[in-house]
């Protein structure tokens, strides 16, 4: 069953890094939004605890990278921000 | 402990809720790429799945609503779609 959460890992997961991928080439942050990616990061942060009592290791995986992900948005937001 | 998964659920949906409502007001889905969506879409049907397995409540409600947000994002993609 735990091989359900890992194709659904794998498939959410990738999702997310061609974006993170064409947020670093093209440099435009202009369409992210800081206080939505930090609402995020923090929902995920608390995904991965919740896996955590739940005892799913594929939770915990799926979480740990879309927090990564999602920490180099909110780095890329931060760092390719233009002054208005 | 089922009220950790809710924080986490209303945080990581509610940060998809900009994105649907930015792509409805401007019709921009130039950004958006159809198979990414697609992937997006089945991964969080199959996260829907795995919830109903782990007895989770707000596994099941975050991945329902998210599937809604992703479906609206595949009709948009369609719908905005430019001929190149």
């Amino acid at each position: 069953m735990e091989i359900i959460g890992f194709i659904a890992a794998t498939l959410t997961t990738a999702a997310f890094l061609p974006q993170v991928y064409k947020t670093w080439k093209t440099k435009d942050v202009s369409a992210l939004s800081l206080p939505m990616l930090l609402m995020f990061f923090v929902g995920v942060f608390i995904w991965l605890i919740y896996g955590y009592y739940k005892n799913s290791p594929s939770m915990i995986v799926a979480n740990a990278i879309t927090l990564c992900s999602a920490f180099l948005l909110i780095y890329f937001k931060i760092k390719y921000a233009k002054t208005p």
